[in-house]
């Protein structure tokens, strides 16, 4: 391969140094590796900020309010939702645990979104005590909990009604949410969303605010949004009259794509905004309703391309005829997604990035396990071991799906910005696993 | 459904109480619930023991030495490596946490085999030191490292040769590790073996005593082993002749099939056992050599069955004419199996076992993503918010795989044996989250 052709792998705010190494965001990954070891999750802070801000400019010309929630289940960690916190962005969580980071972090409590179609009655009941900004409601029983923990603490709460539209983008079945055979929501087509506004509006402390939709993950395209705005606003128009129902905010969820590789174009993050914006006013029209508020909750498309993984190259394997695995010292244990979604990656060595060579290798990872694979087939300079290994895009759903499969500690998870580094979350190491384990002695 | 049916699904040692609770080796397991929470991972100890023993009685009537070294990976703690110390079984561990928390426990350091297709320098320097049974030496990078470490510690290793054979057992695609194709050891058809055993027999301190093939996991047929064993004996003859080569000890690895479902019907483990001892004598004998040591790797078929998983049931969604969600507080992120392997499972409602109804439900997980379903389609005793479902075989690669996705915390996991319970290790709090995050003032 000419060697400048695995620049062209490269995510934005990476660059090559005149060591050859790979650069991200003014932070040379070798000086990472140096100083942390692998393996290594690195986020480049000023994309992720960037992509956040790309959605918010996008939605300025909007003649509504509009809401960019980042959706913390593709990766939270506190120091994230501080830097978040200073951003003017709002925070969907999905558990009690990302809600107890987030506000450990000090994030504004009046912008965090709770989400889940099984939420508990103590994960309720803190977010009421907490006063958060909205909880998106799922299912008749967290209706029936919400009134009972409203009424009991004497506070209104926002919620936004979960729609199941039996709309499905174009994507993988594992991330497809949108359909009506769906765990998630209030099904449309059988009336169950008219019976949630009629049980929520009779009770005293919940405050309906409007719908909320998900039709899916990793989308390359509009129709989907277009399809369910115009959905749900037909509905939108109907329940006006029969419930007095009003739609103030009309969340669509996120989805939006990100690149993997070379072989992924996902639209502007723009696009997106535009075409959701379009197909609301038309509607809006349409259906003679004010303009709502625009949330959207993008999760992915804001963390995705901004982590990268660093390994170190270990053994190799040379199958004649057949192919030539190359192991690193992590894998599925830190990032499930290609076993588990058979989700495709590419990246660099971080140490020697272009070289006039090539060589087509499989990238195993260390679980004993056959299914623990990174990339099969990737050409890259020919690896030898100590070198470092560069895989793109795993800053969404790797850290955060992290496993100790093989009793295998965690990463350190680093976050770089204009040439500086910070720890933002420590290495774990085998002494943390004796924290939760018990000895027979005391049985 | 007749009420009895549901008896059906017990496992081995499971019984149902005057209450209609689900009894686990004498232990209620709604007092466990009320004891230690949702959701609960039980260990029955005693069907551990029994499997362990169902081995070793097999193995009796070989006329050599037998070994049955219980595969870690499938689920490991310290109060199980404790137990387990005090049986006669070994321990294949396969990374330095495994490892480490073997020694913690005590675990006898020469009852202990290495395993891994990159181990680390690091990782076989203390295996090295800590001067364990046995390495099982995967490829040509780590018999460098092994020879230098060796001669560093002035200290002889035991070695097993680890083989990729060629022989495929009929099984998932993910857990077949048997193929020309793989990962793991050196390639038998194009001839890595013999430049392994000429390179070990040049290195002063690595004394190789066998080899050692794993065809696959969850397998239902004795054939593979058949075919593998006869492979390795005949090439045994040959490198006899051609490089004094002594096969000592013949370690066939594990993947004896277990019970998931009704629907599962694996062989009695002695079986396996004794197709193993008849095919190595017969190959032996054929061969004319010495009857070799038969070493063994059961993991999932020594803890699967013995684990349970127990969930309080939570929000239901009824789709009319489509399906009927119910969802519990656990799910992929403590069993993520049937995301990844497409596993299937079974259990009941263990605070009413039995009872003349039923209700074709699916279980969806508390995870925030469509794919975090535990069972499609089964019939229960209709569910109700505030049951306990119990579901079955969950004991490997349940908690060993759990992650924190979604930020939930990892479920506490509960031994019961004979009556008495005993937490080996804590619930997870949210408070646990903490202890690796830094905040972004300190950067």
């Amino acid at each position: 391969m000419n060697k400048d052709n695995y620049s062209k792998r490269l995510m934005s705010n990476m660059e090559i140094n005149t060591h050859n190494h790979l650069v991200i965001d003014g932070v040379d990954t070798i000086d990472l590796v140096d100083k942390y070891g692998t393996p290594l999750n690195v986020y480049d802070i000023s994309l992720i900020k960037e992509k956040i801000n790309t959605f918010k400019e996008a939605f300025k010309n909007y003649e509504n309010k509009t809401q960019v929630a980042y959706a913390s289940k593709a990766f939270s960690s506190l120091a994230l939702y501080e830097i978040l916190a200073k951003e003017d962005v709002s925070l969907d969580v999905v558990s009690g645990g990302e809600l107890f980071l987030a506000i450990q972090a000090g994030f504004p409590k009046e912008r965090i979104h709770f989400h889940g179609n099984n939420k508990s009655y103590d994960e309720l009941n803190t977010a009421i005590q907490e006063n958060i900004g909205c909880i998106v409601i799922d299912n008749f029983y967290e209706i029936d909990m919400v009134e009972e923990l409203t009424n009991k603490h004497h506070q209104v709460m926002d919620v936004l009604i979960r729609v199941a539209p039996g709309v499905e983008a174009h994507t993988h079945e594992y991330i497809t949410t949108g359909q009506a055979d769906s765990k998630f929501g209030f099904d449309l087509a059988s009336g169950q969303v008219e019976k949630a506004i009629a049980k929520i509006k009779s009770a005293d402390n919940i405050n309906s605010i409007g719908l909320h939709a998900h039709i899916g993950s990793q989308i390359f395209e509009v129709d989907g949004y277009q399809v369910v705005i115009e959905k749900l606003l037909a509905k939108a128009k109907e329940w006006k009259k029969t419930f007095g129902f009003n739609l103030d905010v009309l969340n669509v969820g996120g989805g939006f794509g990100i690149r993997y590789t070379e072989a992924d174009t996902p639209l502007p993050l723009d696009d997106y905004a535009e075409a959701i914006m379009n197909a609301v006013r038309k509607q809006a029209k349409l259906n003679e309703l004010a303009l709502p508020e625009i949330w959207i909750e993008p999760g992915r498309s804001i963390v995705g391309e901004a982590g990268t993984s660093l390994y170190t190259v270990g053994s190799q394997k040379n199958i004649p005829a057949i192919r030539k695995y190359v192991s690193v010292d992590g894998g599925m244990a830190d990032n499930i997604r290609p076993a588990l979604y058979q989700a495709e990656y590419t990246g660099v060595l971080a140490n020697r990035v272009n070289e006039n060579s090539e060589e087509k290798v499989s990238i195993a990872g260390k679980a004993c396990e056959s299914g623990d694979m990174l990339i099969w087939d990737i050409t890259l300079p020919q690896p030898t071991q100590k070198d470092v290994l560069a895989i793109f895009s795993t800053g969404a759903y790797g850290y955060s799906m992290a496993s100790n499969y093989n009793r295998l500690p965690r990463p350190a998870v680093v976050f770089v910005e204009k040439g500086k580094d910070f720890l933002a979350i420590k290495r774990e190491t085998v002494q943390d696993f004796l924290k939760l384990e018990n000895s027979i002695e005391n049985w």
